[in-house]
């Protein structure tokens, strides 16, 4: 693991999802640019110090030596946006798949050097778009494909947090600080951190792409650097029309991402703080609720639950999706088996460079006086 | 009463909630242009035929003459949009106060003629722009106003329906037929129908004016002529940013108007299809679900609601609120008091004037290559 | 109108249900015991003074009187319980079909010579356990008759409020003052107020009858004469088993009448503060939102639906649907005309006996050490 | 680990918590009573053969011979009721803390004989009654403790299924089987496998114990040989009354264990179907929800939140507080520390005994025709 020392929030995200199945262990790390804080990390997490690094280049490199069975199997990235690119280089320089934080990179060429990389090397890449791990995600995504709700007329994904209202980035909230600093987060701030998760899930649920969008972002909060809030519209590959906004100065909103599809026979809508109910409402019948683990859903959605109904899995179940069933493409790879497609199933490298482009897109359109810019 | 007869939908919406206060008698009508059919709407409603009259100038006139204390008292016009001015226009020049449902007209300049005319009169004019009737909008109205949110940055407002996903009009329903017929609806059809009852409620809550707006409209159903969906960019006049999304066509919402304003202290939700309950989130506090009738509401609230808390309060209630606040008004008037300022409260021909001028440019900017139209 | 004057609260209900639909009008009134109150009211309702009368003696022998076609069609009694009997009794004797507020009387004694009079005179008798009025709630009552959810094995109905948490009647708060004085009540405080309606409605709603019943009634409140919560277990005649339980110190809650029922191949379950959802749920199906207005209701749901799918309605409209109903039968009455089926269906003297019976039984049982009291 | 083979349910779950906050790490069992479904559990598992044994017996003995530091340090027995107390038994003779799995016992013999051998030995012993792990649990119970809501009044708690609705235990399905056979479960089937989940849940969050109450147990499924409903009213030690029901043929209903509690101050609602939210009703302010990690909740809420508002935490989540503060109390023990206070929180063999002496007197109290049954 690169990043996710003490205080972190994602890294310890990243070791609870992974552990949770029991198919992935924590082997190392370099969890900290400071070496002092990464070996207590490492501590903490119970490593023997040996393989407790100071920084990622001394992992890989360390790493790499140990004989085969014995070394990592992967690397885990969850740095800020400014720290994927060299570790996940020199990841895939060195043999190791990677299972990266989003968004993909700081910029745009990081993240097509990346895809070459990938493409070149021919090793597993994840991206930790964790939400579309979620089982009623994969069952309105399985909805969709198979024509339940007829072709998608329109989209409504949205994703509001209010945690930003103030310039909390001036207090010592590791959090706020990197992800407001444009030389940490890149060209944008809650689009990259949040729009990008938006885009995504609204993409991966209607198995469509956005051709067009017209964007309107804003940095409310006085003095902050990049934006905290943006409305977009968005057009479809098929004709479907679309709103996309998100924001983090949504006063009192947890993390609401929601969305709604809507096709000629009927509608969708999840919402990821409620995320084991997929509603569906249709033109002509009662609205029906979804659960995970009620009836006859998908086998999508059936292979991503872990517990009976009623029993609610959340957050970091979906996230622990994303590393299982990478997890289960690795070893069937190292095996040369071909994975149940059921799982052949989580963000790619591919994802990421489509979500560095929404980024730099939806920047530009913000500045442009023109309506529509191509996507 | 102008329109309404036997089949029309929102004509008896207007009897009902003009009687349930008791405070308001229906006495004669025009209610079709068919004088057979109004004949025989008329006995429904148990009136007298003597008051029973072929069409609108024929009523107008023939009230006129009756004496005062015996002739109506106003006229109510409940008829499609094209069929606003005229009735509205004699009963303002022959001394009668209107009520008139929404939105005000089939063009801009029937709208100006009609506010210019009340001007001149000095009469009544109340439009139905029903859903700021309810009491939770009037709280959530009185709190922006008392700045218990702060300044407000966003807002989203919302109004799918699902209703005209198919092609309604070739059949012979009525409500489909006038709304989707540009020579009866004016320019816009969902927008007029639905999109300025959003823009209303967006505006009555926030006391905030949209000053630039982005839209995209679409008419998804082949062979439409007026739009049955449209997406929304907003510039508010103290900074704020926000959506406005109105649609027919999106599959199984029923007639879900909401709405959600984000001061820089908390922020409100209002679900039209659960009136009772305003929800608040707050920075740093745990939400509130405020609901009708308890605790200490603002007076705005607590004057608009008629039966105790969890008694639910509907739709008929709130255009019921339109009805009373504007018969207190003009009962003041007629006995020369000045009515309580809490029930001085009913969208009058200038919110109407607004409404068709958001039409006309949402319209405008929807065929504009143009990013900002200015409102 | 016997009762309610100015400041009473289910007077100005029946008001205004009754005037909703049109159909019916208020034309005299005993509204109070003091001459002078019940002068004053009917000012404010607009009555003509000859016929606002000082009680309801009065009242019923001067519109006697009047000539067929000018006397009143039916007194409506809103009443606090032991004022039901004198008025009621005087009505039939001379000829008036009655609306009367619940629960029917003040003693089982008087219920049952109510029953008699109504069965003797052939006279109609509505009584108003208006929750029986919502769309839904006959939605419900029409799936389980027709097998829908099978045979009915639970039965789980609660009706808590918290309004009487603290010792209101020592206060003048009029509600609370004559509900909890037995001189004025009866025999039970919360369980006749409310408990009858819950039980009213799980009977109405299943078609079974309660059997057996184990109630543990208590007066929380210090020196609170009559019960202000009640727990009960439930018998009913096909061996289904339930709970009951209405509450009046369940301190937060607003009027939270609730039912659940659940057969063989499914469950239903009812919320009034929510009143325009259904929610079915199935053994092996995705559970089921059924709405007002929405699909392929039941004739009896869409008979008593007055507005569009999401145009919220409330108790306002459910109690109407009572007086719109014996409305409507006592015109076909007169008639000589045979209503609708659909249309005959209101709750009778005959639930008001059973619900003195349930009254009497509850307070039986729960004073016995005996486990079950037969019912 | 004992039991948790293949196929089982409740095991995979135990694992799955353990493994969550990377504390426990799961290094030997006897997953089955078959040695060869044990071998192969334990291979998927991961586990090296030595040490996944062919039963309990022969698993205690082995790590007890293993050197300290290498052998287990638990044993956690996730088995069938009459299973739990062979191992458990010899696991604290043998010097080894307990996870078990509830209820406690096959009886009441059984379970003060583990009471008293877990007091003799001064062994930990935990008890998963996982509900009580929710954040949102302990908030509820914070408040109650501090008196927030006044004296509680009246308690309501209840937990539907509907997965027993017809009889799958004739069918192979391993969780239905045992769950309704009087030799594997004990006298009770719903009330020893939930009842007693709710019975836990009431006294946790409000303190109180029950000291009578009123049971009716009914096996509604034709041949079924225990409960599969219940319905008890309950008295509480402070004068408090209340209902528990519990049932599994509440047909459609998935694992929903809700409760509410009504102080004299205001009322609180927590329903584990979305368990991140606890709403508290006052009597006079308005219904708030209180969120997981929002605002300022009481440390014992936080120091069992994992992830940000929003982020939803779940079944899972709940369940490994149970092991982690077992973990954590564990490990002080070793190293002669205190735990932190806010850790020293969770089900322990004494509410297992209460929790067998229910199942005892909601069986005797249902056969019974007395009403009350001292608890």
């Amino acid at each position: 693991m690169v990043g996710g020392g003490i205080g972190a929030f994602i890294g310890a995200v990243h070791r609870m999802a992974a552990a949770l199945d029991g198919e992935i262990e924590l082997v190392c790390g370099a969890f900290s640019s400071d070496p002092k804080k990464s070996k207590a990390s490492g501590e903490a997490l119970y490593l023997p110090s040996s393989r407790v690094y100071g920084n990622f280049e001394e992992m890989i490199r360390s790493e790499q030596k140990l004989p085969e069975g014995e070394r990592m199997d992967f690397v885990s990235i969850v740095t800020p946006n400014h720290v994927h690119f060299g570790p996940a280089k020199m990841a895939l320089e060195n043999g190791f798949p990677v299972v990266c934080d989003k968004p993909l990179s700081f910029d745009m060429s990081e993240a097509l050097a990346l895809e070459k990389l990938v493409k070149d090397t021919g090793l597993l890449f994840a991206l930790t778009h964790n939400y579309t791990g979620y089982p009623m995600v994969k069952q309105a995504r399985a909805m969709v494909r198979n024509g339940e709700l007829g072709k998608i007329r329109k989209v409504v994904v949205e994703y509001p947090q209010g945690w930003l209202s103030t310039k909390l980035e001036d207090t010592d909230q590791k959090q706020a600080s990197w992800r407001t600093d444009p030389k940490r987060s890149g060209i944008a701030g809650a689009m990259g951190d949040i729009g990008t998760h938006a885009e995504n899930l609204a993409e991966y649920i209607t198995g469509l792409q956005i051709t067009e969008l017209c964007a309107d972002l804003t940095a409310f909060v006085d003095g902050r650097l990049l934006d905290d809030d943006g409305n977009i519209l968005l057009h479809f590959n098929n004709g479907a029309k679309g709103i996309l906004h998100a924001s983090q100065i949504s006063a009192g909103e947890e993390n609401a991402l929601n969305i709604r599809a809507y096709g000629e026979k009927g509608g969708l809508e999840w919402r990821q703080m409620e995320p084991n109910s997929l509603i569906i409402k249709w033109l002509d019948r009662p609205m029906q609720v979804l659960r995970t683990g009620v009836g006859n859903l998908y086998p999508e959605a059936q292979a991503h639950t872990r517990i009976p109904a009623g029993h609610p899995e959340g957050y970091l179940e979906a996230f622990a999706n994303i590393y299982r069933n990478f997890a289960i493409c690795l070893r069937a790879k190292l095996q040369g088996k071909e994975p149940d497609p059921v799982y052949q199933d989580f963000p790619t490298v591919s994802d990421g460079v489509r979500g560095m482009q929404f980024i730099q897109k939806v920047v530009e359109s913000s500045k442009s006086e023109q309506k529509w810019v191509a996507f």
